[in-house]
């Protein structure tokens, strides 16, 4: 797994359960173990849970990739398809960069379960901003 | 709060902190408080968790209106679009079905914090299919 | 129906049919006449057809309103559900922007038929950019 | 170019002037040619026509690989992000069906211009339905 050498990950992520494990916009990927608390009523991996983790991978690749240029990553818009349920196992998404613009990053996502199938497909684009200053600086 | 009469409710809606306060297709609403484990690097709540919301509140109030015909509501698309970071209070999120189709039901969404400010706009396909039945029946 | 003092309709409108009914942001609307031009080969108006119109009325709408500004509008994405096909009469578009940020407008949008039947929903994104200068200026 | 044995090119695609280059769901293919006609108000190609391709293609791909089961197919949901304008040459839109459903096809397709660059990004879903009986049958 990768390391976290810059703080890139967040609270929500540990909840979530998220495991990261490429930070390259090439193929950037994330890996969630299926729980009992990521179940929706039906039993199914909750979809939000899904959107979650594809947010994080692809926010995180944006931080990392323009951190050096004094720049944030925001999530600004997020679109799922929700193809087949994952039930067991993990949700795995692969995520690729498609245009790095500079105020904007637009990427291409997918889900697969734990034996390949894919099960989601997203589009994500992610908002390239100025570094908000720590208060007091 | 409006009751859970039927199991709607799910393991991951408590993991998120989800709190249910309208069913009715025509405004159903839920809302998340803030609290840290929602928060992304920078410190703002995670769009995956309005997305979370956003998917359940959709979800649920569409199980609950075709649940008596022997259907069952499975998300099929989420499209969010993130305008304004929420930073404390809570995310409240308003949904209304536009179409309640024989096979799909389409919501529009918004998401507000606890100024009312406008803060996400979403729009969520459900897919409206026959029951699963219960393992060994 | 309304002017077009600054020049801001198209070629493209032109070739679709498209007829400007309300400029304002609150309520901005076009329709466009049934024609045999713009089926598909089942014979129901194309949705490309519909997603034009969308576009059309929302970056038209955003460019009236930020032009003494110096500044331009372009389509940055949009999204759309198709409901209820259309055969014959009209599409007639209603779009609202619901958010007016300085780089971008986030506008939702309903398709509605003669009869007043909703047949699709749409959010469209649109950038807010400075002006492109004229060549040789 | 490829042939139209079955009837599915449409009055629509004459109008924006889709030609069609493949029809494999693997790798569906359309252009459209830049001309005056097909331009917005600033002089870029409208986005409508390049969705209006997209919408084409998925569509059409779709119907010649579900027709001979007696079914057809029609554009439940779109959704396009606008990367980089076109101004001369031609559009060509490039699909994938990433998941072939009974009730749906789900396709992600890419826009380039005449040099290769990359123009656009969508995702679409295809309804598979029925085909509906000729009138008088």
């Amino acid at each position: 797994m990768v390391d976290d050498p810059r703080g890139l990950r967040s609270q929500y992520d540990a909840l979530i359960g998220t495991e990261w494990l490429d930070d390259d916009p090439e193929h950037a990927r994330v890996r969630i173990p299926m729980r009992d608390e990521l179940r929706q009523p039906i039993g199914l991996m909750h979809g939000g849970a899904m959107s979650s983790a594809i947010e994080s991978v692809c926010s995180r690749a944006t931080a990392l990739a323009v951190l050096d240029e004094g720049m944030a990553a925001m999530g600004q818009s997020i679109s799922v398809s929700f193809l087949r349920p994952i039930l067991e196992g993990h949700a795995e998404v692969l995520a690729r960069a498609r245009h790095r613009g500079r105020t904007t990053w637009v990427w291409e996502a997918e889900v697969h379960d734990a034996q390949g199938h894919l099960c989601a497909l997203a589009q994500m684009t992610i908002a390239v901003r100025p570094l908000p200053r720590p208060a007091g600086s």
